[in-house]
């Protein structure tokens, strides 16, 4: 999709709003955009509706206006959350703009055995960073929906913390003999993938999954990138839950 | 997985063979790897198997001696091929090293309607940049498998020249009712999947996939990246796939 065409994302809802000209969206709006006075943009409120506005004034002072002439339903986040080593920032990043570009409902990272604590100490996490990712990656899909993330010292702690009730499956290369697909149950409506950071998960952090019920699953034979593997695992599980959703709704 | 554990992609087979002090995987192995005489070192050999081999010298003049000490099958092919319009070509940079490290078997490109036709003409394709991206896919993800890449001048050209047999379902935003998972039949063993260049498919493209018996599908309601998109529908259909497949061979 054009990048004109994406969707301007705003923490909180309005009818209508003047943009000071030091704003980025006055700058994503008037440079990007080059919109005009009567020009039509897309618009979300985070975890709330999208909006077709009408930009009604381009000021001289540089501010914007604009108007809202309508709103719609943004797309329900995915009945998927994400458990995550913490992995490199770079990777990091990748993930957390894909994971909202995808519509993940959560994201749960935890310090992994075979991380590195420095990794939590990075810009990403020290300031904002990690919420523009998200913003962005919202912003490409057409999303509003920003996931909730949270950061625990282990992977028992996260684990302790989780939301109850979902599928439970942690990706795994080294001894997991089942496909994805294969551990979600077929009447699962939900589910709660995990993933290691760029080094795997340790044979103590394998223990904890089984001992706390987890599925051990893989994506096939190849070491994926974590960011691909996330991308790869979303995909997966969401086709699985949604190909049955699917199937219900048209078989009856 | 540690960039340190990736596998070293060799075009031809050997046993032993010296690698010459200007050779980039020479700098690979004594860099990266910090190889010593002795050292154990991962290979694989272009569509051929994974190697392990031993460092036999290190000599003055800055080559390397290797010599393989055991082999082993390579991960077979996904059984997945991708029929893409021609993107952005940083995106399609993205797509071959994805494409290439999840296994795909073949990249089949065409110059789309809503594409550039700059796009065919960039360093990427009018170098040997294109086939480094799908080496680099295939040693992240220890596979030796390289997508047999073919370029078309349009749609039309692209499905004339496809192989046949495989289910053919094509990705689109605008016009699918399908999720992607519901358009490959329960019984298929194989997938031709297309996607759009970054704009999409144009109503005549559209229109030439259904006269060519293609299923529109989609991936849900979010306007995803090429790029995101390519990953999320390869997993996807090798989900439903190896699901089957593993169902069949654990049920019976």
């Amino acid at each position: 999709m054009h990048a004109a065409m994406n969707l301007i994302l705003f923490d909180q809802p309005f009818e209508e709003i003047r943009l000071a000209a030091d704003d980025p969206k006055t700058q994503h709006i008037r440079k990007v955009l080059r919109a005009e006075t009567g020009s039509k943009v897309f618009l979300g409120f985070a975890n709330g509706p999208r909006a077709r506005a009408e930009v009604t004034a381009l000021d001289a002072d540089g501010s914007v206006e604009l108007r809202v002439i309508a709103t719609e339903p943004a797309p329900a986040p995915l009945p998927i959350q994400l458990l995550l080593g913490l992995p490199r920032p770079h990777t990091a990043k990748r993930i957390l703009f894909e994971a909202a570009s995808l519509g993940v409902q959560a994201l749960h990272f935890c310090e992994a055995e075979r991380g590195e604590p420095s990794y939590a100490q990075s810009r990403l996490w020290t300031s904002d960073e990690w919420q523009d990712r998200l913003r962005l990656g919202a912003e490409q899909s057409f999303g509003t929906h920003l996931p909730a993330v949270t950061i625990a010292p282990d992977l028992q702690t996260a684990i302790s913390q989780l939301p109850i009730g979902l599928s439970r499956v942690a990706l795994d290369n080294y001894e997991a003999t089942a496909p994805l697909a294969a551990a979600i149950p077929a009447d699962a409506r939900s589910a709660l993938l995990a993933l290691g950071p760029e080094r795997g998960w340790s044979p103590g952090e394998r223990d904890t999954f089984r001992k706390n019920g987890w599925k051990l699953a893989h994506l096939g034979p190849r070491v994926l990138r974590v960011e691909t593997a996330c991308t790869a695992a979303v995909a997966a599980a969401a086709s699985r839950l949604a190909g049955r959703a699917w199937a219900e709704q048209t078989l009856g």
